[in-house]
């Protein structure tokens, strides 16, 4: 079951980025206003949102989905997609290629499958629960750095935390003779971090569909993630870090010194 | 004079570009120890560098020329050139796609040429003194943004400063509402800064292949730069602030604030 719906994941991942792109490049062709670009992102956003939920409606139609433009459709089947068409916003609507479209699936118990598409680079990282993490064809596996000072870091940053949540955890990164890193797009960052580009992810809050995907890929490609409860997390998001093993325990360190409590935080046993 | 070296300038990043993605698509098809990714980058840092010295040798015999790897070899023609070949290392080598070719040329007065060429996404920023600020063949100008809490700063890191120089300004940049951005290519960030993808760029010090190229196409777009001493900036780099009309003297003064004095500072009249 799950395994089918990597498959079609991929492929609508792909398709999804395409129709992505075909907005991104009028984007940068339009001379338009700030508002003008913002009424187009908007839609592209809709578009690219309404494409996934059809395509995943006509082939697992007993599905559930969850969207961030959107909202909730219930499913029957115990099945539930996560997804986020545009992941890295800002970027897209200021014409910095670094993107992504992010797809997940959870069960009742665990992500199941995670996909994040970065069509201007074309490559998709994706993983199945106990299937292995890949880019493109290739495995992909955590960085084997044992140091801070040997790798880079993302650090991520929104308006929904403390804004002194992501200068901390930068502050103590630092400290420990370490190097930030963060491009405004949290699935690509999760994306680099599961691979080994970076050595790790840190934010103090994420929703759901800006982190399964990305999360399950780390794991899969063995990487520490932060214990999380899944049924909270696709109501309110959840603290975010991934780490390479080596790094793993530092990580979690300057995250717990660096984060101010949020209302989705929780002690996971 | 200076145009047809911008002709020439646009047609050897490309060529550099090219050759460093042959590098790039090796690492990342190799499965190599970090050493020998090291060792294959360090190669293709003195490639890309040989390539670029021997054609501006070629073309322009009388010229100079100031790189990264090789050092300086002067001229006397008037104009040197001021290279590095690939700007955004630590994304190169860890397979982030995410790096870039910067070629400038300067006279005894002035930045008379600035290329900056992103082979990954197929862009290429360049200008010409006086000439104005492109973008492949379009035109790009500064942000038209009011406020730091409109758009995304760049924000640069790097070990030749105190750690708290780039701490410092994202605090004092978040505490005005803004957001910070650094995806670890100084040149890429000046490029997006240059045509209003970034409001702004800010670091404390800057090598001067690294920042002379993205500091023309900025002022050639319509931002603010911070004025500074040209023959010292090839000796021992400068400070960089460059920003939106509407905001480059906020970030004056956050760069004022944030950023400890460094042995390449000076008054500018």
């Amino acid at each position: 079951m799950a395994s089918e719906r990597l498959d079609f994941a991929c492929a609508l991942a792909h398709k999804a980025g395409n129709l992505a792109m075909d907005y991104f490049r009028r984007l940068d062709t339009l001379t338009v206003t700030a508002k003008g670009h913002q009424d187009l992102v908007s839609e592209a956003d809709r578009d690219v949102e309404t494409l996934v939920r059809n395509e995943i409606a006509a082939a697992f139609p007993h599905d559930g989905i969850i969207g961030e433009e959107h909202g909730v459709v219930a499913g029957t089947s115990g099945y539930t997609w996560v997804i986020d068409p545009i992941d890295g916003t800002a970027n897209f609507v200021s014409g910095i290629p670094q993107w992504c479209v992010i797809l997940s699936c959870v069960s009742e118990e665990d992500i199941v499958l995670g996909v994040i598409r970065d069509p201007n680079a074309g490559e998709t990282f994706k993983a199945g629960l106990g299937q292995g993490a890949y880019l493109n064809d290739r495995a992909i596996s955590a960085s084997a750095t044992q140091s801070l000072a040997q790798g880079s870091v993302g650090v991520g940053f929104n308006g929904r935390t403390e804004a002194t949540d992501a200068i901390n955890a930068i502050g103590a990164l630092v400290s420990k003779g370490g190097v930030f890193f963060r491009n405004a797009s949290g699935g690509l960052m999760l994306a680099y971090a599961a691979s080994g580009r970076l050595i790790g992810y840190v934010e103090a809050h994420m929703n759901a569909w800006d982190c399964l995907a990305g999360m399950l890929i780390a794991r899969e490609a063995g990487n520490g993630v932060l214990p999380f409860d899944l049924a909270r997390a696709l109501k309110t998001g959840t603290r975010v870090v991934v780490g390479a093993p080596g790094v793993f325990e530092d990580l979690k360190i300057i995250a717990e010194a660096s984060f101010a409590p949020h209302d989705s935080d929780e002690i996971v046993a």
